[in-house]
């Protein structure tokens, strides 16, 4: 007599980018599907140090349970990011979670009613719709363009009447894009004459390597947005610490909603951060990991140029993820299989579409490898290409 | 315009043991309240040292992403010990949580369809009442006498057809009482007959101070039983890893709604503990915070009999709580006020009841404080009851 699951988990589907990850996982192959960051980029020791010294400091209270909102001096620091960007944020609107991932499944649990209207970039990033999809939305995907998300398609998809927008306008994942100045204003104005709330994940704010900062869309939407963000890519991922930023009204649930989810985040790591973040380490390391990943964006477009001349690519201002769309509807889970024999591997970009679509595109991470391993990667990759082309000759 | 939240999050109750615990926050009030490891007791040298082992040897990999499973060195000790203790496990029956809570959470979303019947102790742990109550169950409280949960109250629960039974039958939270060895027998059976899933809590299995270790109850429902563990008690809350033991069936919807929850558990501390068990300190470790847990629960056992003579106290075997009775029916919640005032803090008892009930009764945690602290606390109670007598005499 097998056990009968809920209805929220029947239509969710085995993640496909974890099947991808495994295939990715030999040694032999260079993996650009994860989202990791360069190895060499996590500050092994100072993060080491940092628990030393607050586990001689704190003793046992850093390894007891704490506050379920987090460590007042974390959210202080956040609140204060976002007031330097132009915000007007106050601590009591930032809750810790165990990465930015919680605060999907959080804000999933507190505001997604079965059957209610979310509206998401199409492609978006695909850990979204897992963890939204349990509660049961009707997706509404919008398409990307160069600039962001569509802003005819958005105000289609908001006549409609939508509970929120998920969006992530600076160096999406998986697209690379960032919306640009305008298409910003277009959807704040959309959404002032809506009732969506506005889920502005920005997981890779501090990994800009180009251009200018932008204020988040959520500046001009204070009481109808929610801004994410986290610790992973600057420190360390394996800490699982990230926040999210609401508006006082709704903190009282989503605080109930964190309490019943895991108490409260990993302590010990919270006072690992506060220490790292006050000392000059931070913006030291930040100024190190930025460089670095802007040569290893820039090593990953020299090669793809080099390498494979006849795909198309985004030219990302910073982030993790470049996108490449395959010349003549190639597919990408066809060159999947033969680049994982050519050893090299990426994520089929039909992950990340909501409702299908993006059958000839493919995601790349640059952030995981050196530039020479970036190279070598493209010259199989390109090798698979030849080879799917040469089978398909035939036919 | 305010924010609608979803109907789910409508029926939660905003946490009486949180308000309870910030009013017991105060460094002069001394607090059982909690369910806190003895700050001595948290082997925070040994967990610093292990760190700094892992971070040498394992390097950036041990602050990276893992599996969202959990590290298979973990999984696999979890399931030997379940194998040790007579049932037939395979680790990939187990799946590593961000403490045992998550477990909860994860499932509540696999499993619990809005009205389902899920039957629970009474009183129970509330923090199950809160994590489960997000989807939406119609609860179904079943008495607790002396010997766990009541055998005939079960059976006409059972009767009604149920999800599933929440249970924690060794020390449990809040009462301290410990199943019969009978009255696993019977809910066996019970269960043997009916459909419903049995989730065995049993987050103090280690913590036994008196009597021989019994089976858990899943040993006879291998195929519709599922049990819960934590390193919380035995190591530090602070690193918040606990885990589930499920059919295999099942396994891959909560290995997703794990994944869609935070990816991951934190990496580093599943490292840490692994090296943990795998040296001798674990079994020295338990033996010492076993012997001084004995020693403190014998001390608030004196000081309850010396201070309170006329209240009822449960004789726990393990575990962190005991439970009180008021004489002449006294109220728990104005005794708390009072309590506050003098200086001591528990929790007033009808927190546990899903639907009311137990305003003469009180639960203490005894692995907090050391025997003088117990012994103060207990005579600043005695206090208090005083006051509150004086205080309605007069009526």
């Amino acid at each position: 007599m097998s056990i009968v699951t809920a209805q929220r988990m029947r239509n969710v589907r085995r993640s496909f980018v974890r099947e991808i990850l495994k295939a990715a996982a030999s040694r032999d192959v260079i993996s650009f599907a994860g989202g990791l960051p360069n190895p060499k980029m996590i500050p092994v020791a100072q993060i080491g140090r940092a628990i030393q010294e607050v586990l001689a400091e704190q003793g046992p209270s850093a390894l007891q349970y704490c506050a379920a909102e987090g460590h007042p001096a974390l959210r202080q620091w956040v609140a204060e990011q976002y007031n330097v960007a132009g915000l007007s944020v106050v601590p009591e609107q930032i809750l810790i979670t165990t990465g930015s991932q919680q605060a999907l499944d959080l804000l999933g649990k507190v505001l997604i009613e079965p059957g209610d209207r979310v509206i998401v970039e199409d492609p978006t990033y695909v850990a979204a719709i897992q963890s939204l999809g349990i509660f049961e939305p009707e997706w509404c995907p919008v398409l990307m363009d160069s600039e962001g998300i569509d802003a005819d398609g958005l105000r289609t998809a908001l006549r409609g009447g939508a509970k929120m927008v998920y969006a992530m306008p600076n160096f999406q994942n998986p697209t690379g894009i960032s919306y640009s100045a305008a298409r910003r204003e277009a959807v704040v104005e959309l959404l002032q004459h809506s009732e969506a709330i506005l889920i502005e994940d920005d997981p890779y704010n501090r990994l800009r390597y180009r251009g200018q900062a932008i204020p988040p869309m959520a500046r001009d939407l204070p009481t109808r947005a929610i801004l994410l963000g986290t610790f992973s890519k600057i420190f360390a991922p394996g800490l699982r610490l990230g926040w999210l930023c609401a508006p006082l009204e709704l903190m009282e649930k989503l605080t109930i909603a964190k309490q019943a989810a895991d108490l409260c985040s990993e302590n010990l790591g919270q006072w690992a951060i506060q220490r790292l973040l006050a000392s000059g380490e931070f913006e030291r390391h930040l100024k190190t990991i930025r460089e670095v990943y802007a040569s290893q964006c820039d090593a990953m477009l020299d090669a793809v140029a080099r390498h494979l001349p006849d795909v198309q690519t985004t030219r990302p201002d910073g982030g993790m993820f470049l996108w490449i769309t395959l010349p003549d509807n190639m597919s990408a889970i066809e060159l999947f299989q033969r680049a994982i024999a050519r050893g090299v591997a990426f994520v089929p970009g039909q992950a990340f579409f909501a409702r299908g679509g993006g059958e000839d595109t493919l995601r790349l991470n640059f952030t995981h490898g050196d530039a020479s391993r970036i190279d070598e990667g493209m010259r199989r990759l390109a090798l698979a290409v030849e080879d799917l082309r040469s089978a398909q000759v035939p036919r």
